[in-house]
Parts: C-alpha cells; structure tokens; sequence
C-alpha cells in the first residue's frame, strides 16, 4: 500500500483546476488530491470530484468554443491547470464526428449514424486522451517517470506523451503484441518491457511494483495515475455532445477492455446535463467486446452483477482484458440507460472493420470492428433502434492491427502496358 | 491526347467556385476547366486561374476563421464550390503546428521550430488533402472512377475518398511497396494493381490508359485532374500560416517527390500575401530528397535548371519519384526565396525518424525521416538560419514504414515478477 502512504503526505493545494478532491465511487469517502486509487476505508475506487459551482452555463459554453482544437478546450471539466494548454503534451482530441451516410444505408439505420473516430488522435487511438490527463497529474505530483501496463495501445501513447514532456517511459506490454504496436511504443526511445503472460498479468506485475522501491517515482498512468487518467475518456462525450450541436445522442456504442471509457463517457454526459450545456433526454449506452474476451457481456447475458474473469483469445488484442477492473459500474450503466452489452466473432470482427473501410473510407483496428460488428448485431437482434440517433466509438487505427485484414492485397499484377492490364480483366 | 479533346467540350460553367480558368505555366493560354492537364500550344502544365477579386481582406479572414476545423475553411480560395463542406469527402487537414521546444534544443534553432504534422490526416498522410480536391473536380466533371499512380499514401487517398463519396476506384502502385500501404489501400475494396516496373512505370503506364478506351471515365487524381489535386497543397501554406498568426515563416522545409507540394505550397504563400492575409516579407523555401532518389537537389547542387532522372534506390519510397514533373519549378523556387535543395542517406533517414520520435513524441514516416534530416544537414552546412522562424513538414506516418525502424522493439523480455525485473537491469 505504499501509493495510499504517499496519498495521505501529498499536499492537497496542488493545482489541477476544477478538480477538489478524490472521492470513493462506493463509500463517498473523500481524500486530497494525490497519487492514489483506491479508498483507505473500503478499497474501492477513486474518483475526481470537481467544484464546478462557479460556472455560468452560457459563459462556460462560449468559453469552451473559442478553445484549442483539442481536448483542451474542455480544461474547465478536466483535472488540469487552468494554463494547460500551453505545457508540452500531446494535445489529443477534436476528433472527426464523421456522418456515416453509406454505413447507415448498409446497416438500416434511418435515425442518423455517425462515427466517432479517433484514429485521427496523435498515436491513433483514444489513448492519448487518457494519457494527457495523468501526465498533467504526474507533473503536478512530482513523477519523473512516466509507467503503464498496456494492451498495446496504451503504450504508444505513454512513448508519446513522455518523450514530449521530457519524462522518462518504462511501459509494460504481454510479449506478444502486433508489429505496429511494439515498434510504435519502442521508437520514442522509452523502456519497452515485454512480459511473458496476458495483459492480467501485466496489469498484476505493475500493481506489485507499485509498492516496491524499484516503482518510487513512478507515475503508472492506468495504476496509481487511474483517477486523472480515466477523467479522459469524458472529452468523448463532451465531443461528440458539441460536434451534434451541444446535444445528446440517443445510442452509443463503445468498446469495453477494462470498462474505463464507457464508464466515464456516461459520467461525461451527465455532467453535461447537470452544467445544463445539452438539454436532459434519456440515451442509451451500449458496450462493445470481442466473443474470445467477453467478460463483461457473459456477465450481462446471465444477468449478474458481478464479472467472472476470463482467459482472452481473441485478435481484439486492444480489448483483450479479461478481468476488467470497471465491469461492474459497466454492468450497471447498460442497465440504467436501457443499453446493452454485446460481442462478435473475430470473423465478425474482421467484416465489421471491412464494411466500414468499404463504406466510410475509414479504416478501424479490431476494436473498431468490435464496435462497428456489435452495432450490426445489436440492430439486428432489436436491442438498438434504428430509427434513432446513433454514435459508434472507433478508438483505433487499422495500421497497427494490419494481421486481421492481411488477406487484403493486391487485385491483380500487371506488367505496364495495356495488354497486360487487359488479360488482367480489370475492364 | 484524348485528355485534351475533352477539354475543348467541357462546359466552363462547372461550378469550382473560385476557379475561372485553367492557364499555362509556360505561356499563359487559357482554357476553360475541364480534366485536362497540358496547354494545348505548348505542353506546359495548366494550373487553376481564380477570381479572387471579390474578397475583401477582414472579411476574408473571419470567414476562414468561422470556417470548419478542416481544409474547407479555406474553400474561397480552393476550386470546389462553395458547399463543398456538406459533400460526402474525407475533409483533411487543420492538422497540428506542433512546437518542437526539443527538436530545437538538438538541433540548435533558437528561432522557433515548428513541426507542421500531417499524419493527423484521415489516412495519415497529406496526400488527403490533394485527393480531396481532386474528388471534388471529378464529381464536377461526372467521372466515376477515381484512379491515380501512387507511391504508397495517394493509393490509401484515393480508396478512402472513393469510398466515402460513392466511386469506384482502381488505383496503380509498384508492386512492392510496404505492407502498410498495400493492405491500407486495399481494405476501402476498390481495385488495387501492382505494377512490375517503379514509380516512373507506373506513371507511364496511366498516361497511356487515359488515352485508351478502357480509361473512359477515369478521373486520374495525379494526371487528367492534376491541376485540382495539386492546389490541396496550397491548404499546408494556408495552415501554417493562420496557425502561426497570419504571419509567414522565415523557413520551410519541404519533401520533394514530384515536386508537386512544394510548387503549391510557394503559391499558396503568394496567394496570402496577395489578398492581404499575412504581410508581406522574405521567405525561404527548402527542398528535401533522400539520396538513393535526388534528383532535383543534385541538379541544383550542379546548377542546372533541367532535372536529369534517375533510378531510385531508397528507403523513402513515398518519394521515390525519379522523374519529378515539377523538378524545374522547384529549382526556381527554390534559388528564387533563397532556399535550397539537399538530400540526405537512408541511414540519416531512420536516424532522424528516431530523433523526432525521442524529441517530440511524432513517429513519422521516412518521408518525415528525410525532411527532419535534411534541415540538421541544412542547419550544419549553413544554409538554414536558426535564428529564424523554421516549419518543417512531416507529411507521412511512421506506421505505414514500420520496416525502417523494424530495429526497434523491446528493450527486455521478462516474466511477470520483481526477481526477474530485477535480473533485467533496468533499474
Ligand atoms: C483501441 C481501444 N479501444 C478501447 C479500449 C478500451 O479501453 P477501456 O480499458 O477504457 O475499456 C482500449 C484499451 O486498451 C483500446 O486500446
Ligand atoms: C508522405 C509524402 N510526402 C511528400 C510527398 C511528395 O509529394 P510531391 O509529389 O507533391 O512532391 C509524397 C508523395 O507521394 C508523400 O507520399
Ligand atoms: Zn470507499
Ligand atoms: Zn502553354
């Protein structure tokens, strides 16, 4: 428990904006702003919480307006310093709401479909959303390195982020990730450590480092950074609420591997109800996982509250967590919002992630193809409706997962002249 | 020359917004706007003629700045009709200015460095912002299938904007390109051809189609529509320009394929200073080759004002270019501003993505390899001030050139405990 030891030495003066406290997602138990992530009483997890009480709604809308193109913009709701944007980080966010015409047609969606993508992220995947925010925690808390275990694309955005910021990276991963993934983590020059299991136990290997002297000084994002880190995930909900015209989707579909996005995407949009920037309606959020890792979704199918872990083999290799820390709070949101949870095949995942190259002109990693699969199979089992306004979430990037759709190639070699491209039987 | 018979029946009243004309290079005739590509009287390259005459400066400028965070914001200086933001297109560019507070430091520019990073993208390079103009002159001129010969990024170009926009596409690369790229441009679904034969084949070869019957109906982005195209890169000189304060730049340095991008980025910068939008002042325009393809930097080394072509042998496939269109406008530009045109080994290539990636958190391509290590050797040889305000482009993404850094990878394999950490020797 040495991060808790630290928690309660931590000066609480330390300034990430809006952000006041920790405060214990199951108990209320409040501690000051500090390196830690789970509650000294009942050693559930912590949250921010905020003191927002001095906005005006109106000035507050304008305000986030004339932001920065990137997640700044919302720096008044994030746990960072007011003159954030001007410190060295990767400026992630303002990502494309892409209107997808041609995927609405394929799938019978008549309600308007539109795609989240994030792709178009600096490392190409919704990462770097989380990890600018704990990299402003790990500067105000006086880390000098910057630490994650990673399903591969954590990693990339860790490199990233530290090289930028002048941090030293040590990044965990399972031994066995895509290409893309290793060599896009290793080329900021950090520590890339390869560990011989799944990513459980890569996740269970930082946790123990955490309490050895080995890990003193050491920011691990996605461990004793989780608070700050997981506020990240929120910027999606705020984007895609502005780019609709400061409005609520009905559906949305988002991917879980740990649960932390869908989980602070529901708490992103709640909060912009409570600020009064969109007007109260009821959505409906639906999670996203992988047949060969789908802990969460069994879990939802049985009608249980709690998340039996499994051992993951799926290509999903980005969503393959098979004890995910946040499955119950996800358990709980489908459930309140009317949502669902729901998995496809790789096959599935593989045609989802084809038809929305085919269609959109966008090209997602397996994740993607999760969501993008899921949203098929959920319109066609009824649980989605159609006829309503829909966001699909695509967090990732094609290129680093090229193995799923490697059968795609070339339609044809010709020598260069005519005669060859017509015995190619092109035309 | 079926291309100009077209030409001459176009009706000149296509709607390209502030497109009039097309007009020689060499000799000033005009013709109307049509998919045509050579002056009828001479062969030299047509480019757009606008009518910018309506404009006036501030108001100008605060509809760019209303504009959307992508290249339309610039549509009153682009040949696309005014409503070019509600089309179905993959809406490049706004990419980021980054800062490179780092990169300086090593490099010793103390004027400001700045990292114009375009693998912000769609596809992750700037080759979407040439393509999406191009689209939309297809869509104008009623062709169907969208084609192109491509390096590698203009092939992923093109299949995703097709997609999106409803075409069919056939595009033609040499048929060894890197894995990223095929699979890239194949997975959008249109036809993908590899051609045995480099770059200068290829491009050979769709010169020939779009004089054969089988090529009817073809819009060739880089050949019959090339004076579209190649006004996307004027948007680079736009960005950097709004994003630096409507103010120019001391220094660019540009990577040469064709020569194509940095022709248009000078004319993009005359543009502003013509309308009023930036004040004007001296600027100095830098080519960047990799020597295994150079050239045009070893034609202007030899003071010639013609390009001698050459067989290409390097890392930098995406400007592997040995016969560059615009090599001779290049060469004028760049004596012209006082630039110049330099080149720089493979080795300095994958030593230069590395440095970007430690200094700044931006994996590039070896297009970006090249431009990166050109302005170090610039910077040593004297030839670029850094004292003086300096972009550098990194036009491509280091995900689709994995093969150039294919040496990096993990730093240790471990088992997942604090024994075998330890034995590693990483702390
Ligand atoms: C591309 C992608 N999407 C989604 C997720 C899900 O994240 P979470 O752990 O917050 O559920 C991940 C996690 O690694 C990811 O890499
Ligand atoms: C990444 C990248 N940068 C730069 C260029 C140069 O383009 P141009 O032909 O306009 O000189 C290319 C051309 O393919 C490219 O792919
Ligand atoms: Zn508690
Ligand atoms: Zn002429």
């Amino acid at each position: 428990m040495a991060a808790q030891t630290v928690a309660s030495t931590t000066d609480s003066t330390v300034d990430l904006g809006p952000a006041a406290a920790l405060s214990c997602r199951e108990c209320g138990h409040r501690v000051p702003l500090g390196p830690v992530f789970a509650c000294e009483e009942c050693f559930g997890p912590l949250e921010i919480a905020y003191d927002f009480s001095a906005y005006d709604t109106e000035e507050l809308r304008k305000r986030i307006e004339a932001g920065p193109a990137n997640i700044w913009r919302y720096a008044p709701l994030l746990p960072v310093p007011a003159d954030v944007a001007e410190k060295p980080n990767i400026n992630p966010g303002w990502t494309k709401l892409v209107k997808a015409d041609n995927l609405a047609r394929e799938l019978g969606v008549t309600g308007g479909l539109y795609v989240k993508d994030d792709s178009g992220n600096p490392t190409h995947s919704f990462k770097d959303r989380v990890v600018a925010q704990a990299l402003e925690a790990a500067r105000a808390f006086g880390f000098t390195t910057l630490s994650c275990s990673s399903t591969g694309n954590l990693a990339g955005a860790v490199g990233a982020a530290a090289a930028r910021a002048g941090f030293r990276s040590c990044v965990f991963i399972p031994h066995d990730l895509e290409q893309g993934k290793v060599v896009m983590a290793a080329v900021y020059g950090g520590e890339l450590v390869g560990i011989e299991g799944n990513y459980d136990d890569v996740n269970r290997f930082c946790s123990e480092l955490i309490g050895d002297p080995a890990g003193e000084g050491w920011g691990f994002v996605n461990v004793n950074l989780r608070p700050y880190y997981a506020e990240g995930s929120k910027t999606l909900a705020y984007e895609v609420c502005e780019q609709l015209g400061w409005q609520l989707p009905d559906q949305i579909v988002i991917p879980i591997a740990s649960g932390s996005q869908l989980t602070k995407v529901d708490k992103g949009l709640q909060e912009l109800i409570k600020l009064g920037l969109v007007e109260d309606k009821p959505y409906k959020i639906f999670g996203a996982q992988a047949e060969g890792c789908s802990p969460v979704s069994v879990a939802y199918k049985g009608g249980h509250d709690v998340v039996r872990p499994q051992k993951p083999n799926t290509i999903a290799k980005s969503l393959a967590i098979g004890n995910p820390a946040d499955g119950p709070y996800v358990l709980d949101i489908a459930r309140r919002t009317g949502g669902a949870v729901e998995d496809v095949t790789d096959e599935q995942v593989v045609d989802a992630i084809k038809l929305l190259a085919r269609t959109e002109g966008i090209f997602a990693e397996t994740a993607g193809g999760v969501t993008v699969g899921v949203t098929k199979k959920l319109i066609e089992n009824g649980l989605l409706d159609p006829t309503r306004t829909t966001v699909v979430f695509n967090t990732g990037d094609g290129l680093k997962t090229l193995d799923a759709v490697a059968g795609t190639g070339l339609t044809a070699t010709i020598r260069p002249n005519l005669e060859s491209f017509r015995e190619a039987g092109l035309v």
